[in-house]
């Protein structure tokens, strides 16, 4: 099993990874334990975790909506209400068990009851293994704009079991092989190779850790966002945008679907800043279409567009500051870019599907 | 003028904290500033303090209704509305003018709104200014329970006009003094001296710095409240409680009002504990009786009173623990309290207005 020393906490990561939860569970003695999970992780996740883990048979079991739409303040409230009614106090624990929904929405409520009680993150999707998963940061959507209200909190402890994987659809697969393909691009030309090389949807495990060691590494030198991290935010400033715009709609893309979309444009525009050669924009384009294919976005518009780009936590009073490439496996991050450079990565999105 | 360090930021009191305020802008810049204040501070308060700062004079207005229902959920979302439709971003400042509940919940908003923007805290009440302007603890109210959701959020800077006191009514007044009283009697046999011979609601500015530097030693010293800080708990474990039940009559207490009370049980308790001596507990009885004028509470039963307790965040799992004074100027904390005492020191205080 790998264990990744994070900022206060670790990541474990493998089969034994339940023996690592249950001595927390041991030594910790929460005063009572709360399991945030949805109608899918309650049914394939929850049984598998609770056999492995007796001692989270009496816990509380607080089911929500799978889906984005469950990222709010409502379903907060909600949260907080249960945790309130079953006398929740400091000592309690709550169980973030699910995707990138459950782990960011229970990690936000989790630090806000009671000026924060101890949560563990045990992950079920790829995208909440080699994402949600490490970085302490927590969120829920608000006017319709993502992770606009949150905190920085980290975890006691995240607990991957890759088995969990097995139940996933190609679709979800994919969500999270966007976050593990932005990892090499931003951190690592040797994965970015192995990538290339993937010939199938089920990630090898190594590379679940080597993915996961790279975002670690990055986090814990930059912990509350200040500078280096921004790399992380390649293909997710135009990323958070598309997926923004596509929320309203009826055909919402996934988190990692709008941010393969989001690399392809950005590599555009840092090819524009001759920050990447054509060689290395066309490699980046190919293996992206080719092994995850991006979503033809015909639909979507410049103007709707930059009136969300305008939201971005990282864009400051409406100047366009991004974090491109520089390079196969290195990023910066700051970089200004103007409304015609995106204009133009827009078209060449549209043109691939001309 | 004194100026107070805290944990990353300074307590800047007395008459040139406005220089101070100007200087805080004019090195950091930020991008939009929105100043947060309630029917009384935009009337009493905001004149003088744009005046002394004009580069205020451009900053968007958020003004609640005065009053402890303001510290809702409802109300942080209508703040984060007008951040978001204002285009507030990781730059901006948002500026604290008011008393307790403008400063909890403008931090709180402020703390979670892009996972944390810069804010200032310009306290205008006595409470406000010996207490929560010290501690980086943010809060709001759910489900009638006071600060049950929170962070900590250290502030940028905390500017204190004494000033501004000019302006409030006695019972706001006395409001501060019990929060003042509270830090003599955990930490200060000298300033409780002091305090015995004040005559006059209108307290010296040393006795207000010392009261505050009290706090931020404490407070730097356990900045998250997991040991030493739960002194700052003496008579609010009580307080809280009937608070909470107040909050729900005709006739809500102020918090300092309600503190006063859980003082008196409180000492009540370390006497029956043996902590205190029949004639220390007299003299804080007294003193507190004559000079902060204690409301009647005749109409409080220990039921409810206990149901209230059950939710406080520092008891765990329907244990009662106290922070019990240990002599006057000296505090413990985490002691074991049981009903029967509790009722003990209901019965006292009911027998004081017999």
């Amino acid at each position: 099993m790998a264990i990744i020393s994070s900022t206060s906490y670790s990541v474990h990561l493998g089969k034994s990874a339940f023996t690592a939860v249950n001595q927390y569970l041991r030594k910790q003695k929460p005063s009572s334990v709360f399991i945030l999970c949805d109608e899918n992780t309650l049914q394939d996740c929850l049984p598998i975790l609770i056999r492995a883990c007796p001692l989270l048979a009496e816990a509380e079991i607080i089911e929500i909506e799978a889906g984005e739409q469950s990222k709010s303040l409502d379903i907060s409230a909600l949260i907080w209400q249960t945790l309130i009614e079953n006398g929740a106090d400091r000592h309690s624990l709550l169980v973030n068990l699910g995707g990138g929904v459950v782990s960011d929405l229970g990690a936000f409520c989790a630090s806000i009851y009671k000026r924060g009680i101890p949560y563990i993150t045990i992950p079920t999707s790829l995208l909440a293994m080699v994402d949600a998963s490490v970085g302490s940061k927590t969120g829920i959507d608000f006017m319709e704009l993502k992770n606009i209200l949150g905190t920085f909190a980290p975890p006691k402890g995240v607990f991957i079991f890759p088995d969990f994987l097995q139940t996933l659809p190609d679709r979800e697969k994919k969500n999270g092989l966007a976050e593990v393909y932005k990892m090499a691009l931003v951190q690592s030309a040797s994965l970015w190779k192995q990538l290339r090389q993937l010939n199938t949807l089920n990630i090898p495990e190594p590379i679940i850790a080597k993915s996961i060691t790279l975002k670690n590494t990055v986090v814990k030198k930059d912990p509350f966002d200040q500078h280096l991290r921004q790399i992380l935010n390649f293909g997710h400033s135009i990323g958070h945008a598309i997926e923004s715009v596509y929320l309203r709609t009826q055909q919402p893309l996934l988190h990692g679907e709008a941010v393969v979309c989001g690399m392809i444009m950005e590599s555009h525009l840092a090819w524009q800043q001759k920050r990447l050669s054509k060689s290395q924009l066309d490699e980046i384009t190919q293996t992206i279409f080719t092994q995850l294919q991006p979503r033809d976005l015909s639909a979507l518009y410049l103007k709707e567009m930059l009136m969300a780009l305008g939201h971005d936590k990282k864009n400051t009073a409406r100047q366009f500051r991004f974090s491109l490439l520089e390079g196969i496996g290195k990023c910066g991050y700051q970089q200004k870019v103007s409304e015609k450079q995106i204009e133009k990565a827009l078209v060449y999105y549209h043109t691939l599907f001309a």
